[in-house]
């Protein structure tokens, strides 16, 4: 038996286009001789489609683009992921469902077990359950069919009581499918593999497995679909960011050893490939081409900068530096030095006039109190200002070039930096972003080491620095990541050596600074724990604050 | 046997606070002979605590919290709320759970079953579902406890497949107590009083509710505790919209019939009680006292200065007037004569020097394309960074005047007019603006008649009107009440009459849009359907766009 995988990056309800890609898949599957087809979890919808899934008319426009899908299933047969209304009219109104399709008709539908509700998942808010097993019969070989995290809780510590594949093996089974959507993060990669080929060994089985590819708003889907083979060896995988469809003998990769891995190429590279993929399928699948950004001279701009480069080509990323009194003359050469090495287009607009017009019309109100965090924000929101007037004239998208550190502690005016459509690099600590910076210099110097090496200021009075407001990034980073990614209490943080008042003062401004992390742009989702949809705070709380 | 019922305005993570009040009511009950005080749904961390339920450290601070609570019930029993560990280290870490206090210890815990997760819930993010069913024995009667959504499930077409009424009822309780946290939507106070008299009248039990009571962020709650008896007549109700303790005596409320219910005020009346306590608990629960806003002349600025001058006092309210070329000479004297009615403070700040200066500085860039959107938004920007400025200088917060309709379809500036702390009117339709401010003029013409009664206006060009750019609110807010409230599709909303054209323009705005909202500040919540933590949508997303 011939197995496709067909890899795919959807587009959230678009019906029309996920249904064209998914039937042009099924063509090219059966060229190449496949019996079977899958695609992944929810496919002809696009995940996560959140609350669309409320509406009856998208269940339904779903369900009409899979009978239209199954008209092509003749000679081949396909799997497709999909929401279902629940017929019996108890419990939650919808299945998250996998359509068998064969003969130009829906055979069966097989539904989803385990509905992830942690982080950014939230299934169980539209989805009832599965409680019924039974495998698909096809061509002599029975199939265990199951849906992402369907096989996800065979830990000591399980999350759910319930086990599918418990429930399927007494059927004899030869065959296991899972269909998901599994999106990145930097430890992802790995865990997913572990996590498959545990199952292949629990239950000697072969598994194919199909993953979406592509951004959705701030998720994304890194693709590393693979066929398993019974001795839970991964026989073959499909392309990581970028759509696929390969074609695996059953027999075959039976046969077969471990070959042809792809490279894992590290962290930092992934991160650099999902980023990417962010930025250009948020763009494309929303139809502009623009991006526009304010370079100030620092790493978080000029990252930025570099990664939209390579998403929509450095001729649509137009760089705008916004000097001010307070700007050093090196933030300017540097960022006019990045902007040439990529080829981007730029322009220099002095804010002070502007500054100085607020400035003056503030004067009789400000009562002569001094310079302070107010003259700081007028300084980032006046930029703010010049940014998003310029989008608005020519549809260009703005950039947000904040990174995790400074979103955390609310190190970040609102409403002036903190402005933008996407945050590209919201989920990287500052000394990730470095890290990346130094990656993406790997082919030589695109961004100017001078960005790289000179001390992190947001230069809204004279000679700051960012070591004056908070600690070293190295320390603040670690504490950081404690609280955030592993939800250590400031008990336990202080437990591991840092020091009390330290903790105490970070996780204080942290919390308290919720209600600036409540109204910025959605951040590229590349960490286990990232600000937006996956972390959900109260805004009005005591805790640590 | 005596029961009191204590309902207490909680703020999230202020263990201290919280068990301060708790210890304080289970005094006062003491005083009053009650065998028996109950406290909600979480009264320890508050509710909603969100994410901070991932942190042990917080779960056993709560625990903590709860255990000296319990010193202090010597001769006195309490149910209190609270998040404890799931001890069998299988599924979830945590159950939702109602403490039986007695005798100076915790004598049991009783889990809550029906975990809500859909619209504001999130509870099966955090909680794993009971499945023991035990009614506590107490002084001779027995006690069926259930928890919020435990006593919601009794309809024909269920959300969920189990009971837990159904499971207590064969122990042959005598008395059903029910702990909520159940917050306010305009239609819910009705509802809720027919889903507990259902109870009562179902299993032929009086049934004693608490409830919560006071804003959390955006979600407010609105009290209305009761007792109902076994005839499901509601024998006593505790207040609305403000903390309160009152006592039963089991006999007395079983021969009483219903008398001393409370008044429904009317939706407006409600909403209006509501939105007041959301504005002074949110500055209250943040330490603040002072708010700043900016009084277009149009109608829903006039509404928010009302409302929050009720909330936090007239001479709180700092009123700013930011005429433009563009504003009527009407809509500065207007807001002059409402900030005079209500005795707050107010200046008027002209925005023309800024507005020019920025024109002047993007003029080479802007190529001498017409004035446009890009214009119109940087007078709004312009407003908005005077201020942020202002409330920076002075730490007031920025409240948001923006209402439900233009929230959908996008009618208003991101980083400019949609600024603001807390967004006091966001969920309301235009229409219910206007019968809000009706209502508020009920004692007098505290909002000047002329802004009721002009058209609506942003006035960012010449002679602008809200209807050159939108179909009549009239008709705009029942269209958008379908779309939101109800999740109908345009197929739906055309059969009831709606021109297909202007349904699909509408809906086309809502979805197109959804990025501008992901960036707005928490919406006081009132209705059935609110933009915010209650609906998730993508950004990116191709339906209806």
């Amino acid at each position: 038996m011939k197995i496709a995988i067909a890899q795919l990056n959807y587009h959230i309800g678009n019906f029309a286009e996920n249904g064209r890609k998914i039937i042009e898949a099924v063509q090219r599957a059966a060229e190449k001789s496949a019996d079977l087809v899958i695609f992944s979890e929810l496919a002809i919808s696009g995940y996560p489609p959140r609350d669309f899934l409320e509406f009856n008319d998208y269940i339904t426009q779903c369900n009409e683009a899979v009978n239209e899908i199954a008209k092509h299933c003749v000679g081949i047969a396909a799997i497709v992921g999909l929401p279902a209304f629940n017929e019996s009219k108890k419990a939650k109104p919808l299945f998250n469902s996998a359509a068998f399709l064969f003969e130009g008709e829906i055979k069966s539908l097989t539904n989803k077990t385990l509905l992830p509700n942690y982080d950014i998942f939230d299934e169980y808010r539209y989805f009832e359950p599965n409680n019924v097993f039974e495998c698909i019969k096809f061509k002599g070989k029975k199939i265990a069919l199951t849906i992402c995290e369907d096989l996800w809780s065979l830990t000591d510590n399980p999350l759910y009581t319930l086990n599918p594949m418990d429930e399927l093996i007494g059927q004899h089974p030869d065959i296991m499918i899972n269909i998901a959507a599994s999106p990145f993060n930097y430890k992802q990669t790995k865990i997913r593999k572990e996590v498959l080929k545990r199952n292949a060994r629990k239950y000697k089985l072969p598994l194919f497995y199909v993953n979406h590819v592509g951004a959705q708003t701030e998720l994304l889907f890194d693709g590393g679909s693979m066929a398993i083979n019974s001795k839970a060896e991964i026989v073959g995988e499909l392309a990581y960011f970028e759509e696929d469809l390969k074609v695996f003998d059953l027999e075959e990769t039976e046969n077969k050893t471990a070959t042809n891995h792809y490279e894992d190429p590290g962290e930092i590279a992934s991160i650099y490939k999902a980023l990417v993929m962010g930025v250009k399928n948020y763009f494309g699948k929303l139809g502009f081409t623009k991006a526009i950004l304010g370079l100030s001279g620092g790493i978080d701009s000029a990252v930025t900068a570099a990664l939209a480069a390579e998403a929509l080509g450095a001729e649509n990323v137009y760089n705008v530096m916004l000097p001010s009194r307070f700007s050093s003359m090196h933030s300017v050469d540097d960022s006019l030095q990045l902007a040439k090495n990529y080829g981007m287009p730029y322009d220099i607009i002095e804010i002070e006039n502007a500054f100085n017009t607020f400035e003056s019309t503030l004067k009789p109100y400000f009562k002569g109190l001094p310079f302070n965090i107010a003259e700081e924000n007028l300084q980032a929101r006046t930029r703010g200002v010049i940014l998003m007037a310029l989008s608005n004239k020519f549809g260009y998208i703005l950039l947000n070039t904040s990174n995790k550190s400074e979103a955390a502690v609310g190190y970040g005016t609102l409403y002036g930096d903190m402005n933008g459509g996407l945050s590209v690099i919201g989920d990287l600590y500052k000394t990730q972003v470095f890290d990346l910076a130094r990656y993406i210099n790997r082919v030589g110097e695109l961004i100017p080491y001078n960005i790289i090496s000179k001390p992190p200021s947001a230069e809204l009075r004279p000679d700051q620095k960012d070591s004056d407001s908070l600690p070293d990034y190295d320390i603040l980073d670690e504490v950081l990541y404690q609280y955030i990614e592993h939800r250590k209490g400031p008990r336990e943080i202080i437990a591991m050596g840092f020091d009390g008042a330290l903790v105490n003062r970070i996780l204080k401004l942290v919390n308290t600074n919720e209600y600036k992390r409540y109204q910025t742009p959605p951040m590229l989702r590349v960490s286990t724990k990232a600000f937006g949809m996956g972390r959900r705070m109260p805004i009005v709380a005591k805790y640590l604050s």
